[in-house]
């Protein structure tokens, strides 16, 4: 058996053990003479031969350029007295959701739940059988239904994410999502996440990363289902929102989701949305679209060790293969840019060994 | 020595290693073992003497009905098998800032800081001489400058506030409160904190709690010094906040300050501020005045049990005694609620045998 490198290994260990003892004297309380020595045994514990045993944290990744410059990353910057060595509170990556963590063709999933709520809602709405954009969309003809454009767009949304209240709305997407089917794949939408994504999450987690979403997506829509398919809970979600009004029905507070937009998160709103929500600059910024060129800008032009990433889909047999030409996704400039400054660009058809869950 | 309380003691690792095993099975991980392994240590480790040492976590608090009530729900929530557990995901605290962690009187302190930095910018604009409000505040009559009303807030917060970067802004607060003294203590704001406050935040977080400001104060104001102070991080501080731009300059991207408001946080802002930033409802709420009320509604009508605490601001000696017709920190209609729902009303005089820490 190879020998334990226990620089990598205790890393997490010794910085707890380091912040409990500073505050130690100043706090003196049972909970932290119980943390230091929940840590020194747990710092034991790690230099065990179980502890040790080596396994590849990221199965589904080839070996090539984009696992090696994540992997060497993610060693530096938790090597404890290194130069790029980052404090666990600061270690914050952030990921899209559509084309980063799941499929977004051939429309992003957000808008087949649109769609689909058109439908379910149409028997309290007789008036959408003659009224557009619902009657083209109640007729299936979805192409004529968008056709109107933003208004279009906005009326379908205001109809199926607003004038009810916040459980109402959580109530209408898990519902969704225990019967709607992807047109191709013929699987729930939850199950065309890409095992690469889910693997690299759950290994920043490891190493002591805090993982946070960063979406053009409806923030209630995937706080819904985000915690149970990638293990980021509600309050690491950030994403486009719609005002909501507080109200009292029954003498019980609602919170009532209103047809107005308050923010979009995409593009430009990425770098705001991140310091509004997070209030600190990620150290890792994960995309695959010009949605998300801001975003990559703002994380890798911090001081120290950073990582920027682009998923690029280049897969039509597993998935599809798009780019400068997409109306989804369209990744072009980010593209550009990633090249010029030596981003992490990953080929979905060269670097992952599988893309979807088994 | 007394026996140790097992169910009290444990109560935490054991929720943490039923977790660890069910995820254990699933994801196979070294980090999943590691975290087990840890965990049975840190159970062995409770049961020690020295671990069993019982302090009173809150000795800056008298005896009294508050202090049973807090005590009495952090107890029941954290039981596992009893009827009232709460999961530690789901242990979400809540506290107003001003007036319920620091001090708001003679003017919320950040209004001192707005009205002390008219005075260190005004080199750079010299019509402020001649122009109201400046012109008063710069002649240090700040009662003329505010008579200008809500265009005289909105003048001075955008000279102060906006027109500049979220890093120089950060700089310019750490820089005043490095010298600012408040008017009547000659002390730091910053030691203008609660010491009770600090203790219940400290006990609730040894207890599996996450501790969130919602503050009607600005958000970037306060997370420039809520974790150094409060041991809150930027990501859990939700406040008022103004509208942000992204910009490249010199090839380095920036995030601008604009002079416009993107949020209130405060009254019915509140609950909607908490859903939008967390995603999930608190189980506890403290406040102290009638803009916490929608706060504290939103809070207590969860299901589960809940706890929903005002601050009473009763001690004219050691702070100041405010409520129904005070300017700062009015509570009136709040007052009215919390009797009628029973609801925790802390008396400073009564039941803080501190207020600022010693």
């Amino acid at each position: 058996m190879a020998p334990i490198p226990t620089s990598r290994i205790s890393v997490f260990q010794f910085e707890w053990l380091t912040t409990c003892m500073k505050q130690g004297s100043a706090l003196r309380s049972r909970a932290i003479r119980l943390q230091v020595l929940k840590r020194l045994l747990a710092i034991v514990c790690t230099l065990s031969p179980l502890a040790a045993a080596h396994a590849d944290p990221l199965p589904a990744w080839n070996e090539g350029d984009p696992k090696r410059s994540i992997v060497s990353f993610v060693e530096r910057v938790t090597k404890h007295g290194g130069p790029d060595f980052v404090p666990p509170a600061e270690r914050i990556a952030v990921f899209d959701n559509d084309g980063t963590l799941w499929a977004e063709q051939p429309v992003y999933f957000q808008v087949a739940f649109a769609l689909d709520q058109v439908k379910t809602l149409a028997p309290r709405h007789p008036q959408w059988r003659t009224e557009e954009p619902f009657a083209s969309i109640l007729k299936g003809d979805v192409k004529t239904a968008l056709s109107g454009g933003e208004h279009a767009a906005v009326q379908i949304m205001a109809a199926t994410h607003a004038g009810m209240t916040t459980d109402e709305f959580q109530h209408a997407v898990r519902k969704w999502l225990d019967t709607a089917r992807h047109p191709r794949f013929k699987q729930p939408y939850t199950k065309l996440v890409y095992q690469p994504m889910l693997e690299l999450m759950q290994y920043l987690r490891a190493n002591g990363f805090r993982t946070f979403i960063v979406s053009g997506g409806g923030i209630e829509f995937m706080r819904v289902w985000a915690q149970e398919i990638y293990g980021i809970p509600p309050e690491q979600v950030i994403g486009s929102s719609g005002k909501m009004q507080y109200e009292m029905r029954d003498d019980r507070p609602v919170l009532v989701k209103l047809p107005e937009v308050d923010f979009v998160d995409d593009g430009d709103g990425k770098p705001v949305g991140i310091q509004k929500f997070i209030g600190r600059r990620p150290i890792a910024a994960f995309g695959n679209s010009d949605g998300d060129q801001q975003m990559l800008q703002w994380t890798a032009a911090g001081d120290g060790a950073r990582l920027a990433v682009l998923v690029h889909h280049t897969d039509d047999a597993r998935e599809w293969a798009y780019d400068r030409q997409s109306h989804i996704g369209k990744l072009d400039k980010a593209l550009d840019e990633a090249r010029a400054k030596s981003w992490v660009v990953v080929s979905m058809k060269e670097d992952w060994k599988t893309v979807f869950p088994p």
